[in-house]
């Protein structure tokens, strides 16, 4: 009988793996540089050994399954990333079948948002929810839907991509072609180029000018004023359509909750009648980056029942 | 065995109920005007003598359920209407409850969005597919979204509020207490709007409107392309959000179709990648003001499954 399943999370610089136990117990994990930029044969051979290692340890015989988490637009399908920021390398190539064929055992390809999502509703913040929404806040913008208790893929599985609803019409232009996505106004890459712009400097980071903000630096705290402004745009339209009890939000710009939260919510409020008259939740996530490493391993478990 | 249903369809100028076989076919229909400046107790008399008449001519025995399709921010399981621009006199009120004590059996609420837009996927534009997003252009903008051949209700049933989400962040003022709102920007009612700004004339219909720029004025050709813009930002959202086959228009606007569409479907081009690289429809419903009174027919059929 399965008693372990194998979770991968493929990030733009992260490449991390964990053998999870069926009640959701990391029984181990691994963690390497993903270096996109060696190619595509490296990447996939780094990912090849990471499992091979966890599975040769924790034994075939017990294994339930392999999900991998990837960022971009997936043909779910053909098992085919379509487009990818982080991982151009890996696009437009028979990713799942290739992968599938040097392990000689089945994946299961998800987004890698959608994989955070499931993880955090499997073994984290939305554990007593079957339908949330949650947004990733880092270099871009990743979203993930559950409804009814399992990922919302739509008919090729690129549902769920709502870092780029558009926040501000005549905005940022963004690499998918449109402007002003969420995306493009409320990730870490946005906070830095705002701070940027408005003359903070030329090599803050996200947590830089959190810092200058938590300091009393003005138009730091307008950065994030702006950014909340832009998610909650974007959470209001999502409460406006799902009406689900539980909106997530995670990444690394979660830890700058008390900046960009006030205006999120003030937002919110204005702009959603069902988030004004109801009880919906707005919370963190609590799995940090582990959170597409436990969904990655819980999509054997959901996919055999 | 029950053979038929009746499904009602409260609007705010007309009260349509018909009594529809299970196999989708309307065997008997009525149409009265809804009157809701008469006030709750004459509405809620009409509602009852409409569907009373038909139970009596179709018979007790061999009816399956009845299903209501109200506009509205609809709490289901409460069967109450919090907010309603077209019916202020039913709103905070024990709506249901009050249908089912008059008529003597359970009658199954739902929003008159959601309803139109289940009676495509039943006998319409969406019957063969599970999964449909449909928009409502009329005096307001209703939505409706079918998820796995079902409503999806949200967890007070408050989903699918299309005509709220927000595509001019700093646009019209709204009811709802947002600014911007699509249906402030893309309805009959804002077509007229729109119309009357740019001085076509102070009581054009949004038909009206639509002759003018047929005929070749400019002005209204702009009032439509802003329009066909303000819907192209919402349904690029809507396929992002949901990656979903099939995205229906449906309402009293769809005839300007042909002004209003160009400038949509450039706009999507624009906003979606998934939209500019799949094999996405957008497409005319085509049971004109006849869906919600099919979806609310279809109710008792898929409640009981």
């Amino acid at each position: 009988m399965p008693e372990y399943s194998i979770g991968l999370d493929l990030g733009g610089t992260n490449l991390r793996a964990a053998a999870v136990s069926r009640e959701g117990d990391i029984l181990e994990k691994i963690s390497v540089s993903a270096s996109p930029q060696k190619g595509r044969e490296h990447l996939l051979g780094e990912m090849v050994a990471v499992i091979g290692d966890l599975r040769s340890r924790w034994g075939t015989g017990q294994l339930g399954g392999i999900g991998l988490g990837v960022p971009g637009f997936i043909l779910l399908k053909d098992g085919v990333i379509r487009n990818s920021n982080n991982l151009a390398c890996l696009e437009d190539f028979p990713f799942r079948d290739e992968m599938e064929r040097r392990l000689q055992t089945p994946i299961i390809l998800e987004n890698d948002g959608n994989a955070a999502a499931l993880g955090e509703k499997w073994r984290g913040a939305g554990r007593d929810v079957d339908d949330l929404v949650m947004l990733t806040l880092g270099t871009g913008i990743g979203g993930g839907i559950i409804s009814r208790g399992r990922v919302l893929h739509g008919f090729l599985g690129m549902a769920g991509e709502l870092g780029h609803l558009t926040v501000v019409p005549n905005g940022t232009p963004c690499g998918c072609g449109n402007r002003g996505c969420l995306e493009k106004h409320a990730s870490a890459t946005a906070i830095t180029s705002m701070a940027r712009l408005l003359g903070l400097g030329d090599d803050l980071t996200s947590a830089g000018v959190y810092s200058l903000a938590s300091n009393g630096n003005e138009h730091a705290q307008t950065v994030f004023r702006c950014m909340g402004e832009a998610l909650g745009i974007a959470l209001a339209m999502m409460v406006n359509v799902f009406n689900f009890p539980l909106y997530l939000l995670s990444g690394g710009v979660l830890p700058a909750w008390d900046r960009f939260a006030p205006a999120m919510l003030e937002e919110m409020q204005r702009r959603s009648f069902t988030f004004r008259t109801t009880e919906t939740k707005i919370e963190k996530a609590i799995l940090g980056n582990e959170a597409g490493l436990y969904g990655a391993a819980y999509l054997p478990w959901i996919a055999a029942k």
